[in-house]
């Protein structure tokens, strides 16, 4: 079982993740992933397939930069609020300074003038390394549930 | 970061708020908060633009046990349950004795024979003191994403 | 309150459940179970009434084990995704080595080709033992808030 502070501090880091997305503080996002990350938004279906489509597929921390460059231009996207909710996260491994943790997400979407509604619920499966002291995520797949999603997804899961 | 026993009593009392709700054990919620507490429920439209305009404003315990003879009392009011999920909490600083403290929530909500839906999801904002050795609420805003609410929203959040 | 090893390791049990359920790994799921335990899943108005009514009552780890070969063999279960998000987790009380623990869960369900949507909420009452060093469920209940649920329930909520 790894320690209580590094439970602890690894939820951290994923409340972290929810409240740069959750409070639409974008340009902070990147700043909890390594230089040379892999992000992926991939569906179920194709991961477990070991397909590699992906939704949206970053391999790098400038690449992260450049999805929030996206978001921030893409006139097309229509003004919303999300939430996250991250639970029963726990730590798989820990190998030579590797993480390996898995989190359950429900994101809820809120547009302009609708209710709440589900958005995209699924499983983070990250890997987690520390560097300067700061644990920042190496890897991080979200892996959603349905192959459906409402609107397409251009903002970060 | 705060010690490892505040966090879970932090925990715990996000823990039995969301129980007393949950179990319409609305007499005991009051009881979770100090005696000149604020309570506030509002969208996030206005707490963002800093616009005072709340759907809910209590400005003590004793306003709250108001809240709850009105709850109680009114009916139009048509029975439902409410179910908590509140994840992601935080501790912001800690200063004079004074905890500030975030989290994320969803409410769901299941009316007579309906399907249960998402009824309100947001972030609370609040403030934690300590008062004859437990963690009571001096501060609690509920900032909620949606503009629209299924319903007036009478039972607290 | 319970130590802190033991309410990390409580939290883990409810990550476990939640991780063999929601990657269908229902074989692994009766080993959750001590051989003896008590399986319900009933709505709360039965429950809150002490009516003995449940979706589902299993009285042993073998007859859990049954319900996983129905569920397998069932070919009306059109397939599907669950997800659980299980918060608020709290120890009611430890006595003679049984802890009562409670907590909230959602559960979302993603059929084929269809979004995601609220399945079921509600909370579990539980209580658990250590056997051979492991805690286990001696008795699970699953009191869900509405009396409508989308589809017969077959599947272990």
């Amino acid at each position: 079982m790894a320690s209580i502070e590094l439970r602890l501090e690894i939820e951290d880091l994923y409340t972290a993740y929810a409240a740069t997305l959750d409070d639409d503080d974008l340009d902070a996002w990147p700043d909890l992933f390594t230089e040379d990350c892999l992000y992926q938004v991939i569906p179920r279906d194709n991961f477990d397939r070991d397909l590699p489509l992906a939704l949206i597929r970053c391999e790098s921390r400038a690449m992260l930069r450049d999805r929030v460059t996206a978001v921030r231009e893409t006139t097309m996207f229509e003004p919303r609020y999300v939430r996250h909710l991250i639970s029963n996260i726990r730590v798989s491994s820990e190998t030579d300074g590797v993480i390996e943790a898995q989190a359950n997400y429900a994101v809820f979407e809120t547009m302009t003038d609708a209710y709440t509604r589900v958005f995209n619920v699924g499983r983070y499966l990250d890997k987690l390394v520390r560097e300067d002291g700061r644990l920042l995520f190496s890897e991080k797949r979200c892996v959603y549930d349905s192959v459906l999603v409402p609107n397409s997804i251009i903002y970060p899961i």
